[in-house]
């Protein structure tokens, strides 16, 4: 584990850090990442906008310009992710560690709040969360959740879920509700069919685990929606962040409202 | 249904208006009402600062004096109840719509936040609340969840139930949260049998409601929680509220929060 912010850039930016950054520099701000050329930009946008839940924008670049100045001064988009994807017509072509050969004048990054936040806070608050525990990242499913639609960007809502007793639910749900940069209040509690989910047991990303008889599985919006989202809409290019690979931003987590719980 | 706060208050004081008080001008804070000697009422204080769920203290009278600014300027603790509950060691002995005759110079009345409040903002959100839809008081029910004690009081929380699906229990979660001065959050949804309720159907105050099959009970804690406090406790007298009937404030309830919801 890298110990200060300073160290673990220059393993990312050196290409050696290529894990997911699950508790990593805890009170550092995560993101999700989605670059896409500016046409396609506007929509997206709007769309994230349509959709806060899944898409909660904390940083957007200028067009071409891969600084993100809001979240870290020294940001540079095109290298600070521990790993991208690149995708071509809706389809992943390849994973790498930096996209300097794939930068151009005409693209936009979006950042997008990731759970990893409200997951420090609930940790805080003392609600124990499995897979941090089993060191695994976090189980998703795609779901039959309809997403509000814009221009061309439309689908279904990607969720992660974390088994919780109903006592740490309800705190867990007090706790995220106030965290709406980081996908909120969770979506779904329960039963994984209401939402499409035939087995929990099979996650579409992440890994599985272990539900306890006197816990419930608890399902908040993902990060990972705008990438189900792509393979849909097929741009004929896109970048995004390795699932649980995120941007670490300088700014840090602001978790005083845990002070009245 | 009464118009306004004048009339209400003199169709109260005037014995006329003994119903319960839910629904009854939307935007008024109401509280539940305990009136004990004030060598019992310092223990109570500190009772109910252990265990604010139940109990949150939003009005307390001096020694002997029945007014309530804070609440109202012309409120009168000893008028201003529909109907009031008369004990004398632990036991109810009469039911009457004033205490003029009952109150003393030793007396200390407290107001506990209702749960009206939340209510008014769950509707206010678009929650439907069947006891409400079917003008029925709210089921309320005797728990095993034990309250921390203080001195001579102690004794087990009494809740009040609303049928919810899961999407409406997460919403209420998160609006009720944001009134802690109004029970706050829920204590427990889902099983009874967890805090020691043996039959939704039969309530011990109160009316029970249907549950759907696509419903959960939702459990918050209740401000009936005091009365069954004080039938343990048994100090040698006290004056409480008629569960459901409350003291209506001039205050009114501030839910500007809900613009973000």
């Amino acid at each position: 584990m890298t110990t200060n912010l300073q160290t673990f850039r220059q393993s990312v930016r050196q290409g050696e850090w290529t894990l997911h950054t699950s508790g990593v520099l805890p009170g550092h701000l995560q993101g999700n990442v989605v670059i896409l050329p500016s046409d396609w930009a506007q929509d997206f946008y709007q769309f994230c906008l349509n959709n806060p839940k899944p898409c909660p924008i904390i940083g957007m670049s200028e067009v071409g310009d891969p600084r993100l100045p809001a979240l870290g001064l020294d940001l540079d988009i095109r290298i600070d992710v521990p790993k991208y994807r690149i995708w071509q017509n809706g389809k992943l072509v390849s994973e790498v560690t930096d996209i300097k050969d794939y930068w151009n004048s005409n693209l936009v990054a979006f950042v997008l709040g990731c759970s990893f936040t409200f997951e420090s806070a609930l940790v805080r608050a003392g609600i124990p969360l499995r897979h941090l525990e089993h060191r695994k990242n976090v189980a998703m499913y795609n779901t039959t959740l309809a997403l509000k639609p814009s221009a061309r960007f439309w689908g279904n809502m990607v969720v992660s879920m974390r088994p919780l007793t109903v006592a740490d639910t309800i705190r867990a749900i007090e706790i995220s509700s106030r965290l709406p940069q980081a996908h909120g209040a969770p979506v779904h509690f329960g039963s994984p069919n209401d939402i499409g989910i035939a087995d929990l047991q099979n996650p579409e990303y992440g890994e599985s685990v272990e539900i306890l008889s006197n816990e419930l599985p608890v399902f908040w919006a993902c990060g990972v929606t705008p990438q189900q989202v792509l393979t849909q809409v097929k741009p004929p290019f896109c970048i995004t962040h390795a699932p649980g690979c995120m941007l670490l931003a300088d700014v840090q987590e602001n978790f005083d409202f845990l002070k009245s719980f």
